[in-house]
């Protein structure tokens, strides 16, 4: 088969299509025939050789496909070969096939097209996951999220709307705001010109925010902080800000706070598989009752890896950028 | 009735018995006539000047008491006059009648002398909402409590061990970690001469702590990451050791770790109720059946409040140290 391979760390032409031998199938996996794959940030670390796989994980890019099972492995009787599925992957996705245990595949929404498939595993799976399990938001609560035209955000905003929360977030123009209001946030950060807390508190009577879903760590830990609600829980899920700052533990003490700091890809397989079964039981219903939808930015030849990439890294995207086999 | 006042903040002699007005009964509260107060380090901060008791609180120190009900206010049937309680308070415990809502009080367990009842409510619910509540520590896992010997610490290490999990702690002499082994500790570090995180590691084979409670803040702040397991939770309660220091959020995202601090006396009603209410549930019966019990270092007449504070700066006592009335 053919895989996107990375035969030495670089910018996005360091992105190599090549042919591989195909994935062998495992005990309680399934063989998918990959028709699109997701692009995520994680994707650009490996690629700068900043992001090794997990040990015993492809070593090839991307954590998230769709496409068609090809065969079920020993002891898997959920799937039937040619069902159309979604997957959450270790490593590995930006290939013709990819072996994947069975646990971490999702039934296609019915509501969803088998490409835009691709674009919903990961951004459900982190957002279910960090804003759900472990700071579990509640109806009427705020939830802060950075870069809400993001995969991620766009998928935060929707499903805190869905279950009666409400959002405010950060974009860095106008059009991605204007994106994100259009999907349901209610208060809007220009992080350019405005200062996050001030507009917050400003909108909803100095509360300030329940839940913060943070990709940039060290630059934004103490404002965050100042964001916080009483009992606030801020998850910083990426570090493109810096990984060191000063905390204040006596301001975080006085709201009773909460830093929290995640990774999806790192996480056992069992871990993998309770979020993928509770992202099955909470948000596959939304999206098939098409309250939640998966927002697509452009679609990319696998061969033209690189342009995706160079696609992310502008920064000018709205949504997810996918690639089709 | 009596009552130690703060006239000015300062040292120890700044605790002055004066004849104030008794506290008026409201609706939902008892009256209580006080036998003994626990003595806290919250007391010492007020002292000083550092901690003003929250709005509406007793302007005079003191967090916890026991003693018997003197009168039940409006809508109270929990309870009747003369019965043997102790109670968690906002503040006004160093005195001879105190005012309390109802949901923060606790019947005297049997197998405890209604003077050392007063030395359980501060500890059994710091210890339960922190490490229980919020941290959610399980059967196996491995508790790290900073200052094993304190009034926290004797808690944390009696309750840890009753629910079948395994417990580290720090002390500054060997006489304090031979106490805290006999309450059940396996791991004993003397802070003065080793590094917590080696020790603990070289002893539970390099795993570390799933749940470390914390009294010291900024200076500990990174070393206490370093001891942290993977899904590690880090409960701040206490800064003796500064507020603001370094966060590394790139080891804590690593570990999937959480870094949280919290204050019990700050917590509105409804949340010290549910502390009450679960301590009451959880904490009591191991208190009534003797796994758990009360460790009282020494008892000092009221009138000698500020022996008491000098014993509690000292820092060589291990478990409460109480007053009586």
């Amino acid at each position: 088969m053919r895989a996107i391979t990375i035969p030495e760390p670089g910018g996005p032409e360091a992105l190599v299509l090549t042919d591989v031998p195909a994935p062998t199938l495992e005990r309680g996996h399934v063989l998918i025939e990959v028709v699109a794959a997701g692009v995520n940030r994680a994707d650009v670390m490996q690629r700068q050789g900043f992001y090794d796989p997990p040990p015993g994980a492809s070593p090839y890019p991307g954590l998230e496909i769709s496409g068609r099972i090809l065969e079920l492995g020993e002891g898997v009787d959920s799937f039937t070969v040619g069902d159309e599925v979604c997957a959450l992957l270790e490593g590995g996705g930006y290939a013709e096939v990819v072996s994947v245990p069975v646990a971490q595949v999702l039934a296609k929404p019915t509501t969803v097209d088998l490409v835009e498939a691709a674009g919903l595993p990961e951004v459900a799976c982190t957002v279910w996951s960090n804003v759900f399990m472990t700071a579990n938001i509640q109806p009427g609560q705020w939830l802060l999220v950075h870069g809400g035209s993001s995969g991620i955000g766009t998928m935060a905003i929707q499903l805190a709307k869905a279950v009666g929360a409400h959002v405010a977030v950060t974009a860095g123009t106008q059009e991605k705001l204007d994106f994100c209001r259009d999907l349901g946030a209610e208060v809007l950060v220009n992080y350019r010109e405005q200062d996050f807390v001030e507009q917050l508190r400003a909108s909803n009577g100095n509360h300030g925010a329940d839940v913060i879903l943070d990709n940039i760590g060290a630059k934004y830990l103490s404002r965050n902080v100042d964001a916080l609600a009483i009992n606030g829980r801020l998850v910083t899920i990426g570090l493109q800000g810096g990984r060191k700052a000063e905390l204040d533990l006596g301001k975080l003490l006085t709201k009773r706070g909460a830093v929290i700091a995640t990774t999806l890809r790192a996480r056992p397989a069992a871990e993998k598989a309770a979020i993928v079964a509770a992202v099955r039981e909470h948000v596959w219903p939304l999206v098939e009752a098409g309250v939640v939808r998966p927002v697509i930015n452009s679609r990319h030849p696998l061969a033209r890896a690189a342009d995706a990439h160079r696609a992310l890294e502008a920064s000018m995207h709205k949504g997810k950028i996918l690639l089709t086999t």
